[in-house]
């Protein structure tokens, strides 16, 4: 077992991989920006290393800062978190080159689905079914348009190394694309530093469907659960849940199946998600989040297993402790994103209790809310046993939760889980779009 | 179901019976002392009505005031939570006689586990072994001595409506008995208004293990797995845990076939506890505690169910959700009681989260805990796949948990749950009274 692991992260996600690695023994080193020495990730670990000022590209994706603090305070490995240097391959190769362990996949394996047209074959050659799209890069404006007509419109532009929406595009018309390419390679280019996109075929209103994966980098893979993460505002999921209302047991073993065969070929190590889009009875792959999700616990409160403590096995230990047959899905679980709304000071935070509530969250009585980074300052996690006995518990969960000195989004969740809509479970991706106005005069 | 349900009580039972009756779409009235104005159940409830000052005797045990509260508010039945009139068969019958349900079994069924003797003979009817003792009441000094010295001692006097530790005295030899009886007749007289004891073998070091039930009343009986209790100061308990380390499969098959036969029999209704002592291989049968139990919160982790949904179910509509057959025990649950070392004003309250913790209390940021009542201000609980994890999981709960203004006794919780002892599962009700002197110095 390792004795010492640094956090290239702040905040939520920060605390989460404390809260294991204390009850795993791991002593914990934090990172932080000179924004973030009060943040509870700060308090609650072994050791704190200031990394520089906001904003994060001066400090959070400084990485040699990051790998320097790990060295000088004795750490055998590096946990990334979610964003930030979580999928940079450059960042994992110079862990590993200092003699860290990097807690995620092997780097090769994270520039193959970082490039998400490579990771559209690789799924496809393991079975699994894809959107239609153009094989590889498109870049000139007229064989765009050709291909595009090809697929047939509505189709989407997507940034080949991107992921949380941006580069992203959807065009309706041949007349829109040219113009649309060329924002989308710009944004692909400002957010990733690299301008290569692909064109796949825009489906209508579909559901976003994902696997919770862990694996032990030796070819045993588990699949726990899916999650159902239909409710985005511009591609930043804003509810999940597990199981997911769309998915019938059919569906969740083909999903399975391939996703199995792919992890395994791959020698995938640790946590990771596939996402596919589901519209009726099909579904297609998206692609894969090669490290840990915001909306992990959900599938932890449907399967009783801590994939963080799991995630940290498979990379520093290569193994597991629990076998692909010893996984059993119980009830319903649902997470809210809570969101800033404004920065500031909590002057008072009180968090709901009783049977199947967690909150995890950086936030705590007297604490600022610094401006500079993800609007995300808790999730609210529920379970119970069918997803009306789940929601009615987050229906109170979200009556109960008090923040005040910041504006969040806590009223417009509790709107949101109690229309009839997501109510009847019968929604896709274009469902928040189709209540935004309501939902944004919801205080 | 039912519509309105009014609270017989106070503080965190109060504000769990809130929780529970939200989800279930059940309105919820509070009731409170002068002293409690301001407490968590009087905020989350939907109407609150004052019943007096403290002491209690003026207020949460005064029948008339709570049932006058329950009608003038339109309620249809009353949940007595645990303490106050919880067993008290006269307040389930006035409860009744107006009309109202009560959310408890049947008021002779109380009155007959109330009395600690008739609940023995009953228990010995229906197959549960007994400790040694007296048939029944005890009063004349020299028969005293001559049933204690035919029993064996060291024996314990008992009062027969007693509960809690009141009424019960150690004696280790004859010459101590006369003066004993005494006082425990005096004790049961003052706090239970009947001074009627019974002498029992005094079994050394035993655990305390109890079992879950909940029954619909119509024969159906549930076992939740057992609790062990062990951890008791001054009869007192402090930390619970389900399962128990002293229980094997055998031993927990015995207990509960015994069990159900006797509250089947009974038409027991709702939530009850039935509470063995634990010595070696053998066990002999306690008592039964007709009511929901403190330590409710560890049975629910291992079986994922919410009692208090089922009692109020079973009570108000003569049925369960759950067959007995689907009960499932999955890994290990503790709970430490976090008690006030004084009363106070809560100048900050920072609660722990990530996965399987759980934290039920009615503090909150600038709650004042007034001197008048229980010391319990919270219940801490945690869940993990073994005894190990959720031993490791509850330390670091209980290092994240901040209470300030008031004195707790978190750092000393953490001490015992830290201490070799506890940690080898080799312990009994002495255990407590060995370490008291050095738990004492944790601050």
């Amino acid at each position: 077992m390792i004795k010492r692991l640094l956090i290239a992260n702040r905040g939520e996600i920060a605390v989460r991989v404390i809260r294991t690695c204390r009850e795993m023994g791991i002593e914990t080193v934090a990172v932080y920006s000179t924004a973030d020495k009060e943040n509870l990730h700060v308090k609650l670990a072994d050791q704190a290393v200031c990394i520089g000022p906001p904003p994060s590209a001066k400090s959070y994706l400084v990485k040699e800062n990051l790998i320097m603090a790990a060295l000088r305070t004795g750490c055998q490995a590096i946990h990334p978190g979610v964003g930030f240097l979580s999928e940079n391959a450059d960042f994992a190769r110079a862990v590993q080159k200092e003699g860290l362990i990097f807690i995620g996949p092997d780097p090769d394996v994270i520039d193959l689905l970082g490039d998400k047209v490579q990771a559209r074959n690789t799924a496809k050659k393991y079975g699994l079914p894809i959107t239609p799209g153009t094989e590889g890069a498109v870049s000139d404006p007229q064989a765009a348009v050709a291909a595009a007509e090809k697929l047939g419109f509505p189709v989407i532009i997507k940034a080949a190394a991107g992921g949380g929406g941006k580069g992203m595009r959807i065009v309706r018309s041949a007349a829109e694309l040219p113009e649309n390419l060329a924002i989308a390679s710009r944004e692909a280019l400002a957010n990733f530093a690299d301008g290569t996109v692909f064109i796949e075929r825009y489906l209508e209103n579909p559901r976003h469907v994902e696997l919770q994966i862990i694996a032990d980098g030796n070819g045993t893979v588990l699949v726990l659960g899916e999650r159902d993460c239909s409710v985005q505002k511009r591609h930043q999921k804003l509810i999940e849940e597990s199981p997911s209302p769309g998915v019938d047991d059919d569906m969740r073993r083909r999903m399975a199946e391939g996703a199995v065969r792919m992890f395994r070929e791959l020698k995938y190590r640790g946590a990771g998600t596939i996402e596919f889009l589901v519209s009726g009875k099909e579904f297609y792959f998206m692609e894969v989040n090669a490290r840990i999700q915001v909306e992990h616990p959900v599938s932890e409160f449907v399967t009783g297993v801590d994939i963080i403590r799991q995630q940290i096995l498979a990379c520093t230990e290569g193994r597991l402790e629990i076998a692909p047959d010893s996984v059993h899905l119980h009830g319903w679980s649902i997470e809210c994103r809570i969101n800033a709304l404004s920065p500031g000071k909590v002057t008072r935070l009180d968090v709901p209790g009783g049977p199947g509530v967690r909150f995890d969250s950086f936030l705590y009585n007297g604490c600022t809310v610094p401006p500079h980074y993800d609007a995300m300052v808790a999730k609210l996690i529920v379970h119970g046993p069918t997803r009306e006995r789940a929601l009615a518990r987050m229906n109170r969960a979200l009556q109960e939760l008090v923040i005040e000195g910041i504006k969040t989004n806590t009223a417009q969740q509790r709107w949101i889980i109690n229309h009839t809509t997501f109510r009847s479970g019968q929604f896709g991706t274009a469902y928040y779009g189709e209540i935004e106005k309501e939902v944004e005069h919801v205080h």
